[in-house]
């Protein structure tokens, strides 16, 4: 595909200074460092400043303040408040072809199970999907190949599961949910009692609840609740390769990144930032508005901070980031310390008279 | 469904004291917070003493020694040795409808290899499964949809491969097994060898085998010997993403919590506990009665303990647990020192009479 | 099967020294402690010098500068520069016929989408495995039970697929690759733009590119570049549960152990070896011949070695392996720096005279 850069920038909401010539064209999307003719790019951090200087793109999206000379001659700056988000709505414009629409029906591949309730005319269940007895899906869901709903699972409206996805039984989904290949949702909880030796296994009778527009990457694994629910709060939104545990209560609006793994019985506030490789605990409490920088530990509740004030935390065991900075900093003094407790030692020695006869 | 109180009291085998009216009931069962009227609930652990004190449950299982002004007045208090367990005894009387029973039979969209062995009127074999070539298949066992045992894999009694299980080829699984869906046994062992720069693939001719009663998680990876065997002792019980590389030889009733990994040729003992985001480098030994606390990182091989008296490790790289904590505390004295040192110093300066004439 | 040990020997370029029986025969493979009569074992590290004491084998394969007095008298040492490769050699003939070959063709329960291509006599395609739209697939590729293959994917020659691998649309693998059970290519980046407290999805139009020879692990899940492609270098070797983010650009021959991530616009150079559980933030650059052992967490660009001298580097957050050495070491002197603090602090009381008088 291709559009008129001046097309492109009036449908996207972006100025341009002076007028690009009517005929400069867009074709393709690239980072500044792999663009060329025909290319936009967009610039959203002064990291990529020497990329922007050196860029090949034929126009880059920028922020309202930056000066013309920030990139070689000739490139066309687009001035908008977000290039990122900017950038994304040309992407959708651009890339439109390359998205195949996935048409309503049902594959004849696919097993759907008795009294299962949906519209065939409004729903696509793709090639050797399972659809198990008395599941509901709602309109304009669609259901990838090999996924498989476990009987009595509800899946809302618009919504996306990915290939190979897995759902025990009684899954609820809200609407506009994603899920990404290869992820299940309502394994039994990690639950054992010693029994002379022995781990007898607790049953897992609950369920895993999923709010609207909640998106779960590939490969994640959430637990369903020991009795009642394990629930994932609307507009959450979770990386690949996460574990949450059996009944786990986890607010609205989070970001959850890859390979985080939060124990059973967690209370996971509204707007918590996790960074990768976070882990936290069983039956803690993460308050709302926390934010977990990477490899944090949660080893005992934290209480969060508010929509102004986010509270930051790190290490582990868990402390607030500036104590966990001063913690890590600390053992790079010990070598110095060790030069001036020598010294202190050489002097005191002389002082006491030590060695100054003969 | 709703059952006496009295009734459920006897069937679980706890104490009611004093008697109950014959007419209060139980329907539900929920945590301590949650709970209301018609819930049954339990109190295992002090921490939730407040949440016992204020609930709503209409009769929470308690320890025998718990005292009557526990609860709120009116809450009828079960007593019971475990209250975990009894809850769990509990749960699956109140819960019998929820989880409708499997029948027996082979769905027709299933694929059965040459030569694969299985009684169809004692075994369930759910949509989209993959029986390959010569498998066996133990009665009472149910396969989900989706899974795929690859040839000659041989698979016990009463297990339960849930959806979208893979076994490779040659994979032997004992009786009364647990695979949760998309965990994979039998992947190449991850070994190579340096060649002019390039890595050249050992070939991995072994298997994987599973001892009676272990529970392996969602999306666990489970690689198959190089040549012989990966094993996983009996009663051994495997949370979710967990990694167990080729050749390793686990012992029997071990707990590995999430996200842990262990390595090539690991040797685990029994009763070994792993809590989440545990490592395990290769070749190494973990001594039976070991407590790997989390993320814990085994360097080096750790000897163990008892049943009397486990052994406790912690840290990266690992150490016994009070050493650990003597090493990650050490650095918290840094400031202290710091001052001291600098007091010291002054006062070392004003001895030696520095600064004093003038 | 049953091999004489002088035909082996020949077969795989080992040296016999002495000349053995020639009715002496190897019928299995098995490490140095659990070998037994008949089986060929190797020794090639030190660590295993007690175990090679005292093996029950009929032959060990070992470095040609061994001893004879390195093994149990009567076990036979066949010489050979790399006792791993060559016994990878015996075992490719040992077991041929453990490993059943993969008749080309078909599987009728399939489901192949229109205008995909390949040649059904040249390539297998098992049981309810889904090959989308307009796919092409090269000649001697295997794709495993349950695999989907995203619309518009493309997959080279002689590569090997396994079970319930899924393939987002358009991904583009390379000749030889193989990719284990589980592991998924093409979802989505983890990408989003705050606005008003919610998170709006960045539209992923991407795809994963994967080079010659790559091997990638059971579960592993390698995300779309946002724009452009997220790829794999020719050889790289990828362990299991490793997560990339979108967009990344690995080298090759590249090496990545287990439970490792590496997050969104990260540069990974050629030659780089990264030990288990490693992170890498993203937009990061890390060197050619960089080696990350277990757990490095890269939150910053590290320039990498050369082939002569690769560079190591560890800790969380990343330092050369010889900083952190001295980092992790030093809070194990904090005790002995508060003995002699304290002993100081006495002395210097005692100069000044403190309590002298009375």
């Amino acid at each position: 595909m291709e559009i008129a850069l001046t097309d492109l920038a009036e449908r996207i909401g972006a100025e341009t200074p002076g007028t690009p010539p009517p005929e400069l064209v867009v074709r393709g999307l690239a980072a500044l460092r792999d663009a060329g003719e025909g290319d936009l790019s967009f610039f959203h951090h002064p990291r990529y400043a020497a990329e922007l200087k050196a860029t090949g793109a034929t126009a880059v999206l920028v922020p309202p303040e930056l000066g013309a000379d920030a990139a070689p001659e000739g490139v066309v700056l687009l001035r908008t408040e977000s290039p990122s988000l900017a950038f994304d709505k040309a992407a959708r414009i651009l890339c439109a072809d390359a998205v195949r629409p996935v048409a309503p029906g049902v594959h004849p591949s696919a097993a759907i199970g008795a009294g299962a309730e949906f519209d065939p005319a409004a729903v696509s269940i793709a090639a050797n999907a399972v659809v198990g007895d008395g599941c509901q899906i709602g309109d304009g869901t669609r259901i990838g190949a090999g996924a498989v709903l476990g009987p009595g699972s509800v899946v809302g409206r618009d919504c996306l599961l990915h290939a190979n996805v897995t759902l025990y039984d009684r899954t609820r989904i809200g609407d506009r949910v994603i899920l990404h290949s290869g992820c299940v949702l309502g394994s039994d909880g990690f639950g054992f009692e010693q029994s002379g030796g022995k781990h007898e296994k607790i049953e897992h009778f609950g369920y895993v609840e999923v709010g609207d527009e909640v998106e779960i990457g590939a490969n994640c694994t959430v637990d369903r609740g020991r009795f009642g629910r394990t629930s994932i709060g609307a507009g959450t939104k979770i990386d690949n390769l996460v574990q949450i545990g059996h009944n786990v209560v986890m607010g609205e609006h989070c970001v959850i990144v890859a390979d985080t793994a939060i124990a059973g019985s967690a209370r996971i506030g509204d707007h918590v930032t996790m960074a990768a490789q976070v882990g936290v605990a069983g039956h803690l409490e993460v308050g709302p508005f926390s934010v977990l920088v990477a490899r944090t530990g949660v080893t005992k509740s934290v209480p969060g901070g508010t929509p102004e004030k986010p509270a930051f935390y790190a290490g582990f065991p868990v402390a607030p980031i500036e104590k966990n900075r001063r913690d890590t900093v600390a053992p790079r003094k010990v070598p110095d310390i060790l030069k001036r407790l020598k010294a202190l030692e050489a002097e005191v020695a002389r002082l006491r008279g030590d060695g100054d006869g003969g």
